[in-house]
């Protein structure tokens, strides 16, 4: 009895010491790819459809700039259509950035999307704050930017921001992409996605951003913001006004992710196999743009085709069909060795409620040990994109721990094979484990715990008075909003953006003095 | 327009017609397999390490039956334990039964488990219904037993039930035996799984399950009943009285769950390939006595580990390390070549929740994708199996519904690739694929819908006054209950049963007259 107190004390003792970086049982940056939802053949056959699709059809609506850098490397303008023999596309691959780092402002929150490397990330342009407090969806605000943002600050496995909602309390173009990027960069330090309407508002951010980065080349040097560009209009279409801005962000120095949104059914095919080359021809043709403009500018391949339910035509981002869509997408970005991102962990359901665990469960895991290098839209997203749940984003951190956890399987060693081990308390009669020295070793590196989800027994459960974990959630989200206010950006630097830019919200908002 | 409403009509028409069984999205025994958390070299370690297990560990607590038909193939008795040497385990894999069929009462249910076809069961002994309409935890009795077996008749893509709770309403073990299978064989005509606590239950039962498949003969052409058996206490210690059972069911033509059940950190060792590990030995030292009692026999080898929560010692049936540990069996399974069930989808959660969701969804698809062949515990059971909950019956099947869509994956053939269909949309500048005939013929295949997850719009959900799952599923479980009475099983043979054994419910509750 007595050892078997003493281990138990040392376990409590163990837990109680916070766990050092590198035993951390997960990480940003876990290798993927462990699920395969295609073989061999379905990716060469893929591959080959997605090659004939840039030959044979091409792109309409390509800006003059476009048809001129492209044609400039062998791309064929026919019928009015930009279209890109192979060699251009194999050129395209052979110059491209194949190891694009998403920088945080801080290093720590650096992301390296090389290889087979999973990282988890918000991700939407929600219209409503899903608000299951109230039982009711808004219109979402810059204030609630803001506060998703510092949310995901607080949240270890969700590696990085891209603006959840729009900022609808602001009517102009210019001032709503300014203050997007400008509430989502003063609430966390990981690295930021964002999206402009109109390639002078990334000029004009860009300013911003030097400011905050301490100089245009401290900015070029470690650029924390990225632009999320849908440079395609599915099926096959460039958006001229996007090309615009990818070229503005490409001479920046901005990292993009170029997005094809296509929904199956609807603007790609019904046949998933179709809806996937469909993706991938239209990403790879926005980066063949990309690398016209600049040969190794960095770019993520975001391959983010989406589910129609075809009885209505609404989209289902929390579909089985989404599951294997984005992991198929990100499958196809391993064998191209391009840095993929893909949207899963989205949800149909209103509020975080057993639709909504289980459609950001199935969907995030499934991209995540397929091997997406970016899981976007992987947590807080609701009703298909249309609302954003700030309680929700502490739930889903619980989720895409778990996610990693899965991600990063089973290490199989001599000593995790365990047999000396079982040999010891099986032949030497000790009739179980607890007592065993790996036992205590491991139970932090090999186990992640749960922050909100509940393991008590019913007994316990009815002892805390039956707990309810969206309860436990929104009074998290309150306490994390009425006092979390990062302060990675000194209050001199947003003294001088707010003299140089219309910043939306005082400066009280942001939990600072005035000046 | 004209065109697009003709299409839309067309599309509406087609989805009231019943959709034939071969076209249906999915189906039971979809095979698996896809996702490989083990790579070559880890499952080559496993295995070695499997053998030495048996070999050099060995079972304590063999019963003299076990020793004298095991011994006679080659085991060894040493200090007590009986250990393989590995030509014993090998032969044993020679001449196992490899292509399991768990037979249905009706022909429709019978799930073949060979290669990594996958199938989705119930399972649990909860000691307790989780009552989520009056939010709490009460004693589980025959009556919900019989209840969960008819609701379960009604999931399409629950293939089997195990049966869930116990009937703590009889006290006497025999008693409470026979009222087990015959409560869930009366509810589901889906093959039905149940455990005995002595062989002279087993016996006993048997002659209950002659009457129902038209005597001794009809039984052993399709057994519709398996008999789940821990036959080892963890680690490496062989349970004497199921030993006992496992000699009744064998020569009586029962398939068997050979089941395997540490606790990784307790009752199995804290790193989870250790678990694997041991896991299979113990499944494969169960194995060769049954095939030492009866070449051929068949069995479903339950490579069950659990986890603990290392810092409190409970079970955490949701966590992200049950999901990873099942699907290794599952993976080891399919490389072993051996129909195995493995448990997940289990969750820690007291009722339908976020967690509940989320748990069920990652370890339920995890294992599906993994390519077990039967997934126990997949539906109803809460608080990490201390719980089970009839609504999340419902719930579940779509959830399953879902995995088993996933685990179909793509498929790529030159027709679903549509590279004709994008052509003629892209330069025909129809813009859109909803009126191409590609998209009206795959909506019922290549989708699936659920039957309780929302998809409505913000809008349109507040339109029907804001609709909760869980409340929708309570519903349907009192509507099914109301008027749901499976008559697989005819008055006569009820009749045949009740005369000759102590059945505890009366024909009332089970909908029937009185005779």
């Amino acid at each position: 009895m007595a050892r078997r107190s003493g281990g138990r004390q040392a376990r409590i003792a163990s837990r109680k010491s916070a766990l050092a970086e590198d035993l951390k049982p997960v990480r940003a940056g876990i290798p993927g790819g462990q699920y395969r939802p295609l073989d061999e053949a379905g990716i060469a056959a893929i591959d080959t459809t997605v090659f004939k699709i840039l030959e044979e059809v091409g792109f309409a609506d390509a800006t003059d700039h476009c048809i001129e850098v492209c044609t400039a490397i062998g791309a064929i303008v026919e019928n009015g259509r930009l279209k890109f023999p192979e060699t251009v596309i194999r050129d395209t691959l052979d110059k491209c950035c194949r190891k694009v780092i998403m920088y945080g402002q801080q290093a720590k929150h650096d992301l390296d999307l090389s290889g087979s490397r999973v990282h988890l990330s918000t991700a939407g342009a929600a219209v409503m704050i899903a608000d299951p407090e109230h039982n009711e969806y808004r219109e979402s605000s810059a204030q609630d930017l803001y506060d998703m943002a510092r949310i995901t600050d607080k949240c270890e496995h969700i590696h990085m921001f891209q603006r959840t909602c729009v900022t609808r309390d602001i009517d102009d173009p210019r001032v709503l992409d300014i203050n997007t990027a400008y509430n989502s960069v003063m609430g966390t330090s990981k690295h930021v996605g964002t999206s402009f309407s109109d390639p002078a508002h990334v000029q004009e951010t860009l300013r911003l951003l030097h400011i905050i980065a301490g100089g245009e080349d401290k900015w070029r040097e470690r650029p924390f913001v990225s632009i999320s560009c849908c440079h395609v209009v599915p099926p096959m279409k460039f958006a001229k006004e996007t090309l615009n801005c990818i070229r503005v962000a490409v001479e920046g120095g901005m990292p993009l992710l170029l997005l094809s949104a296509g929904q199956s059914g609807a603007t790609a095919p019904a046949c998933l196999a179709g809806t996937v080359a469909q993706a991938w021809a239209e990403c790879l043709g926005g980066l063949v743009y990309v690398n016209a403009i600049k040969p190794g500018a960095p770019a993520v391949l975001g391959t983010w085709p989406f589910v129609s339910d075809l009885r209505t035509g609404a989209m289902s981002g929390g579909s089985p069909e989404q599951a294997i869509l984005s992991s198929a997408c990100a499958q196809m970005g391993n064998f191209y060795g391009l840095p993929t991102g893909t949207a899963c962990g989205m949800t149909d359901a209103k509020f975080p409620d057993f639709q909504a665990g289980a459609e950001r469960a199935y969907t995030a895991t499934s991209a995540a040990i397929s091997g997406a290098n970016i899981v976007y839209g992987s947590a807080g997203m609701y009703a298909s994109l249309l609302g954003a749940c700030p309680e929700s984003l502490l739930l889903d951190n619980d989720i895409l721990g778990a996610t990693l956890r899965i991600t990063r399987g089973i290490e199989v060693s001599e000593k995790s094979l365990s047999f000396d081990v079982l040999k010891d308390v099986c032949l030497g009669n000790k009739g179980h484990y607890l007592e065993s020295a790996q036992t205590l070793e491991v139970m932090q590196t090999e186990y992640i715990y749960p922050e909100f989800a509940d393991r008590s027994s019913p007994v316990e459960w009815q002892e805390q008075n039956k707990p309810v974990i969206l309860e436990k959630a929104i009074a998290a989200r309150k306490e994390i909003l009425n006092n979390y206010h990062p302060m990675h950006i000194s209050d001199e630097i947003d003294q001088q953006i707010r003299e140089q830019f219309p910043i939306h919200l005082p400066r009280e908002t942001f939990g600072r003095s005035k000046i």
